[in-house]
């Protein structure tokens, strides 16, 4: 007998049809004697009609009262999920965040959750209810409604399993697991059984849209089990925990690409101390995350400075950084190029096994891909390419390490 | 410098224009100098949306989901009014029911107000706020959502008016006031500068479906003004309030008829000692409301007995009354009416004046009227007829007692 949070995404509960499927999950859960707690998102599409509304009578609506917008979205599906669960003899009970007391600090749209109080969650367990909570959703200290931002729904049912101590949380979703390498570009990819959640982080960050950041943070600092699977099948999906040693003898746990990226280039920068410096903090303080930096070898006192950025944040590097060139007197001014891509690399076995970036250098090399950047963490090695290459160099590093079935 | 309390219907934030509208009319009350609470229903169509998703889920939604799901709709307007509010330069904050603590007993669907906490609104209009408060609901002491029941956004209205001790609470509605008959019905209808609490629940009662009974009682419990007015034009509406001297003088304030009645008649009932309590406790238990009662003189030990119901009851009556039949020996059986209406006059001045009600049946006599039954009250006379001289017997009366220009 366990205690099982899941979590249904707004695909998971899109229909009527859908939300009666969800519900006889949940009842043959219950079944097998299994205490539950369900997070469900908003049906799909909901939230952007709703944020649709908002938008049509303001171009900047305030996030306080878009936060009480959107959030019906969820409070909603809760609400039918009960019905449901109801007209199949389940005993259910909604709960938005103010009931399920999730609290959140107090920047609305994008709130981070401070804590969350179990107490009422458990009791209604223990008076035998199939729990639903309401996701994405928190209140502040004052009681004012927040939301967590997009995916935040995974976050709410990771911090409600570890609030409830949880034995797993079950994310499920419209893919049956986390992979080697994107089936679509990779036919060789296979479906992996357990990932840790430094590798998971790594994927995440790198554009496997599988599970929300944060989520994964909040997982590893409680310890949350979490198993990514199916809505539409019974399979087992992949189980994303702490290290063990069955994780410690992969050297790479899989290969991924982002296309989301894009390079800028400031052309003959005068080379004097503190000249980085002027150049990213004003990057920083307009909100741009910069990843990869490359600076040329100086000649003749100038050098040329690259960085990327995501696509999103383009528009407004490109303008800083035009205001800059003219400050900072580079004279060469500043050029754009989207037309690439991101492939990396990511494993826990890296950390003990060495040449594996050298590894992938050589593979890419052999199928004459040029690498325009390089960026590295302790388990994650990522090279920047031309675009029409991405899938090409997939494929190449996930057969170089022997990923495949 | 006033506090005033406004109430808008789904009608009146039924479209995101309409959602601008008000917002340009709070923001002109503030510019008079005014504090400004608004109450707000969910846009047009949109409860009975969620209703039939609910029942398309379930024949019989569970009340406690159910409210959660429709009290969404009055979230979404209160949060788009703030929006738009906001846009034209209002400083404005949603309340949920949770948030301006409107706490109700536990009946999910028709809840009743148990307390309003009016701390919250004053701190937020102390502020400078414009507060835009969530009809329709409130939570019980466990923090449950529930519902006060359609309509129910005029009595948060009211209680909010009570709680925070406004001037006037303002109901804006798709009529411009109280007159005293239906414009449709008889031209020369006249519209009512001021009409007591007393007089307008008769009129509720009777079907003039401007103000929701509770709401009046409410306000008269707590002496709240009450400003019926159109949420399309400026004109003052009518004000409901207590009884004053300028309200004595008038005899009859109104004409009404009420269709949504239907006759129910038990024949050759044994007229026996408690015959009467057995026939009546049943159609109680079943919470069948019977308004007029006549029981003829008996003959040979045997009487009929004629009561009206409101039509949505008749079927359940019906039923009820079959078995009764059988079990008290009314040999003459069950007939059922619904081809009848009820006209009413409605006016204080009637404690006072004498033959008013005389006045009523022979006005109906001379045109040939025949009266079916007969119901009074302090302040109202209320006769059954056919259906057919609705609109002669309401023209009849309010032109006999000179209620017209």
């Amino acid at each position: 007998m366990a205690l099982v949070v899941q979590k249904f995404g707004g695909t998971s509960v899109g229909s009527l049809d859908r939300i009666k499927n969800v519900a006889r999950r949940i009842a043959a859960r219950r079944e097998e004697g299994h205490s539950v707690v369900t997070i469900v998102s908003a049906m799909a599409g909901e939230t952007d009609r709703l944020l649709g509304l908002a938008r049509e009578l303001s171009g900047r609506p305030k996030s306080r009262e878009q936060d009480v917008l959107v959030s019906s979205g969820e409070q909603v599906s809760a609400a039918l999920l009960c019905i449901a669960l109801n007209e199949i003899g389940v005993p259910a009970v909604s709960m938005m965040g103010h009931q399920a007391r999730i609290e959140t600090n107090s920047v609305h749209t994008k709130a981070r959750i401070a804590r969350v109080d179990g107490e009422r969650i458990d009791k209604a367990l223990a008076e035998g209810h199939a729990v639903v909570v309401a996701g994405f959703q928190g209140v502040d200290a004052e009681g004012n409604i927040t939301t967590l931002g997009r995916g935040g729904s995974d976050t709410s049912a990771v911090a409600i399993a570890a609030a409830i101590e949880a034995d797993v949380c079950e994310i499920y979703t419209d893919v049956d697991g986390v992979y080697t390498a994107d089936p679509n570009v990779c036919p060789s990819a296979r479906k992996v059984e357990k990932i840790s959640y430094e590798e998971m982080l790594e994927l995440a960050s790198l554009g496997a849209k599988v599970l929300q950041i944060r989520s994964v943070e909040l997982a590893m600092k409680y310890a949350v089990k979490i198993h990514v699977r199916s809505s539409f099948t019974s399979e087992e999906g992949t189980m994303v925990t702490g290290e063990d040693e069955s994780l410690e003898s992969v050297v790479v746990a899989g290969v991924t690409s982002d296309r989301k990226t894009a390079k800028v280039t400031l052309r003959e920068v005068p080379d004097q101390p503190g000249v980085v410096a002027r150049i990213f903090e004003p990057l920083a303080e307009a909100n741009i995350s910069v990843d990869m930096i490359i600076q040329n070898v100086s000649r003749d006192g100038l050098t040329d400075l690259t960085f990327t950025v995501t696509r999103d944040d383009v528009a407004r590097a490109r303008e800083v950084t035009g205001e800059l060139a003219v400050a900072i007197g580079a004279t060469g001014g500043v050029t754009v190029d989207d037309d690439v891509v991101k492939v990396s690399i990511v494993g826990l076995g890296m950390r003990s096994h060495a040449g594996v970036a050298a590894k992938m250098f050589r593979l890419l090399a052999d199928d004459g891909i040029n690498i325009e950047a390089i960026s590295t963490s302790e388990i994650k090695t990522s090279c920047l390419i031309r675009a029409k290459y991405e899938e090409l160099a997939v494929r190449v590093l996930h057969d170089g390490f022997e990923l495949g079935h």
